[in-house]
């Protein structure tokens, strides 16, 4: 028998159904085709798709467990999340809930080649927490933008990460923002050393290697991409041919109703080789439950043979008044990203960024912690 | 003014929550913080999204208009996706329902080159229907595929295209499986012309343009590619980089429940060069009504400024009994492709085959259909 993955979808059906259904769904994420019209041993023994459980949930929901053959993903991560879901992303009662890759596939994709160990590191941060503020909002000129960056680095912030809608627009091309910030930031000087620029890049594969060229090239060692827009395959080619930088990875539509986020933001980004994945907090701008979250956040910075630890950084209308409560949800590993309610102080820009950098640094963290 | 975009958004809400639901989702997909911390006068009337009209539909629903700058996007499809439904993706209470684009943007992507009447006179097909049958399952041999390939073509199928599981996988690698079908295809000899195949290419943007390479070295001109699975970046890219090649699209990974089937599969992938589009009919394998088929079709094949028509292929699930009720429904504008109930006739796929071509060449189109 080749190696298998075992992908667990929560499907909604009644019970007399619900065999027919989780047959259906082998099928489809595998074969395609009536299972009566394939004579070929190898593809009925080793291809088609295999329903190893069901089992029923609350209001319902059945959780199906299915084996595909590993070999059908081949090693593209593209491929690996149409053989998942594919043509049952187009299929209303059925949610992706969960993978198991073999080790195999989990080692050759490798995983965040820095992680919470390497951005810490940079950060100087030894066992905290790390700190995050965003450059924004879009349509401000690279010099107004670098202007922020300098206050959130003067406060003392780890990380200033572009917005996700920063692109390579009229108003603030790509090239000429990213080097007006990345020497902005540079001139704040202060221990242990200067805050990571971290540009978002986007656009076509050789188009975002371009844009990385230009970040390393003004000293840059960290971008952000969101993975689910880029392609997945796109994603981790970078990752593969970029070794010294870090990725963070953006959820931009990454339609967490239909995939679970701990799978595609939290497990699989990670698998990918995203070193810090940003998610949508509990109690923010978005729906996500502590349940959800806490999950997330496991499956990216969790113990996972071989792979580094992925950063988790909850985010969406947080403010400094909630940092302890989410440090002790989350523990110290993890990085804090805050920026509305940064930018809403106005003229006291940095010292609402510097009170919160100051909770992050002072939270009593325990010493086992993340 | 600078050109906008307008996007239009069903949102579940109840009446009081409404309009503060909506301003909150024309500040998600532009400037992503409060209004009230940006000062830049710019920024105020030209980057943040407007609501311009809220109406209520049946059952709950609100239809929001919002309009968005956009340079935002660029010239770039994936910031274009990022700025319609990026964040909003994550929100469970809001579908992306339908888009216009300014002109000069419709235009600078330029549509599928090829489109319906292209394809028609590849396969010398006048003013019908065209037809087409899919390669499976995956696990066959390049050798067995082939086979398969030959009796498609000696039944007198238009186009003969992998299925989307299809990708380099070790049991049919690429080169080889796509080398020995193109040859096989090659050897049946049939008025017009022979049959044409169609290889589904995968994985990064560097790895499909090699897959294109290696077709075209074969003698193929028409791919199928998954937009959603390969970044809109990168489907474009390759449309703008291999004008002769006919790009038909998959809507694996389009998740439909979220963004509008008629929006993302009619409208988008034809905006971005599909010359034809693969989708769930109803009545089929999937959940889409005849309006979600009736109005996807509409938009991919309907007339547009400047724009080719992409042929729409209803598909999953199908069988010959079907041909005429789905011409009377489509109009002559379609590709018909049935896979599963061929492939069961077993030893008579060449004789279902040919009675599925012959359904559709001997329908009675009017003459001014399609």
């Amino acid at each position: 028998m080749h190696p298998r993955l075992h992908a667990t979808y929560h499907v909604r059906s009644d019970t007399r159904s619900i065999e027919r259904r989780a047959q259906a769904l082998a099928i489809e994420q595998s074969v395609e085709m009536p299972l009566a019209a394939i004579d070929d041993p190898f593809v009925r023994t080793e291809i088609v798709g295999e329903v190893e459980t069901i089992a029923q949930k609350e209001n319902g929901q059945f959780e199906v467990r299915i084996a595909l053959a590993s070999d059908t993903a081949g090693n593209d991560p593209g491929q690996l999340l149409n053989m998942l879901f594919g043509n049952s992303s187009l299929h209303e009662d059925v949610v992706l809930h969960d993978v198991e890759l073999p080790s195999g596939l989990a080692n050759f994709f490798g995983g965040p080649r820095h992680g919470l160990h390497g951005l810490r590191r940079r950060a100087g941060a030894g066992a905290r927490a790390l700190t995050c503020a965003p450059l924004k909002p879009q349509g401000l000129s690279p010099q107004r933008l670098a202007e922020l960056s300098q206050k959130y680095a003067s406060a003392g912030i780890d990380f200033i990460k572009d917005d996700h809608g920063l692109a390579d627009q009229v108003y603030a091309p790509f090239e000429a923002r990213v080097a007006t910030i990345a020497q902005a930031v540079r001139k704040i000087d202060r221990p242990p050393g200067p805050a990571r620029y971290v540009p978002s890049i986007s656009g076509d594969l050789e188009t975002m290697r371009r844009q990385i060229a230009m970040a390393i090239a003004v000293g840059l060692d960290s971008v952000m991409v969101a993975p689910m827009i880029a392609g997945l395959s796109n994603f981790h080619r970078l990752v593969r041919e970029h070794p010294q930088i870090a990725f963070v990875a953006h959820p931009a539509m990454a339609g967490a109703a239909r995939i679970s986020p701990a799978l595609l933001l939290g497990k699989l980004f990670r698998v990918l080789g995203a070193d810090a994945v940003v998610f949508p907090n509990y109690g923010g701008r978005f729906g996500y439950s502590p349940d959800t979250c806490r999950a997330l956040a496991q499956a990216a910075v969790g113990s996972r043979d071989y792979l580094q630890p992925c950063v988790p950084v909850p985010a969406g209308g947080m403010d400094t008044s909630r940092v302890a409560e989410m440090l002790d949800f989350y523990g110290a590993g993890v990085m804090l990203l805050i920026g509305g309610a940064l930018l809403e102080a106005g003229a006291q820009l940095i010292e609402a960024t510097a009170a919160f950098v100051g909770q992050v640094h002072r939270y009593p963290y325990v010493a086992d912690a993340g």
